[in-house]
């Protein structure tokens, strides 16, 4: 009988592995990615591409046991040689390649040029080739980056006992109703995809107190924007026993402060291969909705035309005004209009035309949209009643309210939007594995 | 301009607060949900539900400032008494409560006996009425344990070096094709549901070398067994530079050793409640597809009546014989036929009816499916066109492999059913929040 005993150990080092043990001079085996191959004359240059980086690694006729002209771009190696120190190429090492091992073959050239620092090439055709185009350093980054802002949301609100959940999908009905949503046959019944965790997020708050999801969420809306997708990753939490909804900003705020701390910790290359330079988030401005219009109107001369809306050219305005003012990238517009926002939304018992809610602007644009929700089950069926809504379909979501609530409140962040700004990206698509928008479904 | 700054303190105490700094005999504040109140005459105890588990209240008229009546089953409340060590309560402490200020209170009765140990409802019962029965014990820590496992899945795979990835669950072409999808309409354009994120971690493979990604998938099914689900949580990752395939089931050996250690550590309280035994995964046996079944047809006088299908019964036997022979909880059943894995699988070289491909057995139900796939984009092509299939919508998948790719493999791994399993549960809805099956499109 054979087992399974663990994770194998590999033959062969990774960059880091290199880097660490003092191997200067001694035979070393890597494999990698052939990303270029430049001939020098007397050289050449083969440069592989690895998950942490590049390797450069030198083939020379005399020491070399084979023919360089069975290196190609797009090829996959196993290389043996002798690790030295150059302090030129890139983690300071590179390899004098003696063997190869060919592990694959391309069988085209590549379409794009992958190997270059920058592509110059237009955003359609790094989508339509979206698995080569990630192979440049650069795109690749994105998502490592992407990544670390994932995992600090999970990593910070386990540390502050938020239990992780996953709610389907496919349902019957969703949170905001509406014309924006996916519909499908579901066994011959009527089904729509979710365009939000929120009622889902906000029952299980009954059970776990404090709880969060990331997951796809899908939205039918027929906009053609640089910041709009029709399916993104939705980062949500949800939390119960809130004084008031400055509760949920804090936790955003302190998930925003471990975040960055995180990726200046454990992404450093992707952030110095991107140039990014991380936001300071000590502290976030907050300032009311309609504070925020006039602070906007009055500095840059512009007519407010409707006080109940913001426009994004508003936003964009708020968020220059407080990088202007307060030198701030992150800002808290509070107090949203109750007609712009769901029937859940608690509003504010001091001026019942607003609520007790909240965006948070990153270089004004919109990346959260959070708020406390009303948790008591008459005041809910009184809010229902009042925007002429039925609780048809929300039986279940009712019933959590029905038998006790804590007070409670959430938030949601677009991950592909919160990506877009820290690196300072002007279309979401750039920081969108394989967007999804009124043109595009493929790949 | 106020400032956010950071998570808030907060007033109340957590369970872990209470028992780790010697508050004995001092005025102590908490909140929760009032999970029972049982009148014993001359005390009341009220027992809080709060994320970390009971705690016990106990109610006196002579030094309480309020009436017990005001305390209902259901409702949300803040406490303030006297903490007080008593080794029959749970935890080993209780509040003798002073004063009480209520957050919240339900408008009807519990409709399920919630604050029993096992309620004796229906799943049925059980699902109509999810947001309300799993505020029970046992209940809620079924997805305390799914939220460890998914946890050590992540944790053990950013160890390894892999990346995590989001990819569309909205597409035009899936990874197998056939009757299994459902199919929506995207902006006038024929679209379905992903029933794998497999043809994207392979992808993304020629990117980052390893990758992952946790997320739902789709199955159109028409399966009503205890074991299926039509939306479900899949735990997927895909590995580049593998000398075989059995890199893979080391990998996912490795990740099940991580996560039962995890378990053991962080989630005490919820194996604790559940009475669950972690299993014993430091060797898990491997037996080939063809073996496996003459083993169980031999020992159980079963008869093989196809040599290339395993049926469930066959799972399940495969499964006792394991336990009895070898006392393993897990069983690598390793070279599937060809004709029962999809076109991408690697077929066997020294038998091509067979592929370099596994499943995992847990007490004899599948929960892994993986293996090594073509990488080589002629071999890839071969196998289209001997399968009778057209490339067509599979461009961007195929590119890839014409710009190169090196050797790699991956599997999906079921998070209800390995839940499941460990729990013990026979019916996959026990250990998934909100099924989706035949008849079930709600809550």
């Amino acid at each position: 009988m054979e087992f399974m005993t663990g994770v194998k150990k590999q033959a062969t080092l990774e960059i880091r592995d290199l880097m660490s043990a003092d191997r200067t001079g001694k035979t070393v085996k890597v494999n990698g990615a052939v990303h270029s191959v430049n001939d020098m004359g007397a050289v050449t240059f083969v440069i592989l591409r690895k998950r942490e980086g590049l390797l450069q690694c030198i083939y020379e006729e005399k020491t070399a046991e084979f023919d360089v002209n069975s290196i190609r771009e797009g090829s996959t190696l196993e290389l043996e040689g002798i690790l030295e120190q150059d302090e030129r190429a890139p983690h300071g090492i590179e390899i004098r390649i003696r063997k190869v091992r060919v592990l694959s073959e391309p069988a085209e050239a590549m379409p794009l040029p992958v190997s270059k620092w920058k592509m110059n090439t237009s955003l359609d055709a790094k989508l339509n080739y979206r698995s080569i185009s990630l192979r440049n350093i650069r795109e690749r980054a994105k998502f490592k980056l992407q990544e670390g802002i994932v995992r600090g949301f999970r990593d910070f609100l386990y540390e502050q006992e938020f239990t992780e959940i996953h709610t389907p999908k496919i349902g019957a009905r969703s949170a905001e109703g509406g014309a924006n949503l996916f519909r499908l046959e579901y066994f011959h019944r009527p089904a729509i995809l979710q365009q939000s965790p929120q009622l889902y997020k906000q029952m299980m708050v009954g059970v776990f107190d404090r709880v969060f999801e990331t997951g796809p969420v899908f939205r039918a809306e027929k906009h053609n924007t640089k910041r709009h997708l029709n399916e993104y990753t939705s980062l949500d939490f949800e939390m119960g026993y809130i004084d008031g909804f400055e509760d949920i900003m804090a936790m955003e705020t302190g998930f925003l402060q471990y975040t960055m701390e995180l990726l200046g910790r454990e992404y450093g290359d992707a952030l110095r291969i991107l140039n990014v330079t991380l936001p300071d988030v000590s502290r976030i401005p907050m300032v009311r909705f309609d504070e925020a219009k006039k602070l906007a109107a009055e500095k840059y001369s512009r007519k407010i035309r409707n006080p109940f809306d913001l426009e994004p050219e508003e936003e964009s305005l708020i968020g220059r005004y407080f990088k202007e003012e307060e030198n701030a990238d992150f800002v808290f517009v509070t107090h949203y209009p109750s007609k712009k926002r769901p029937f859940y939304a608690m509003d504010d018992p001091e001026d019942t035309r607003y609520t007790l809610s909240f965006d948070l602007l990153y270089h004004g644009l919109e990346i959260t949209t959070g708020g406390q929700r009303i948790h008591d089950y008459n005041g809910l069926m009184e809010k229902i009643a009042a925007r002429g809504m039925s609780g048809d379909g929300l039986e279940q979501y009712l019933n959590t309210f029905k038998h006790g609530m804590p007070p409670h409140g959430g938030l949601g962040i677009g991950m592909e939007r919160l990506t877009m700004k820290l690196i300072g990206e002007d279309n979401i698509r750039e920081t969108t594995l394989f967007p999804r928008d009124l043109s595009r479904l493929e790949p």
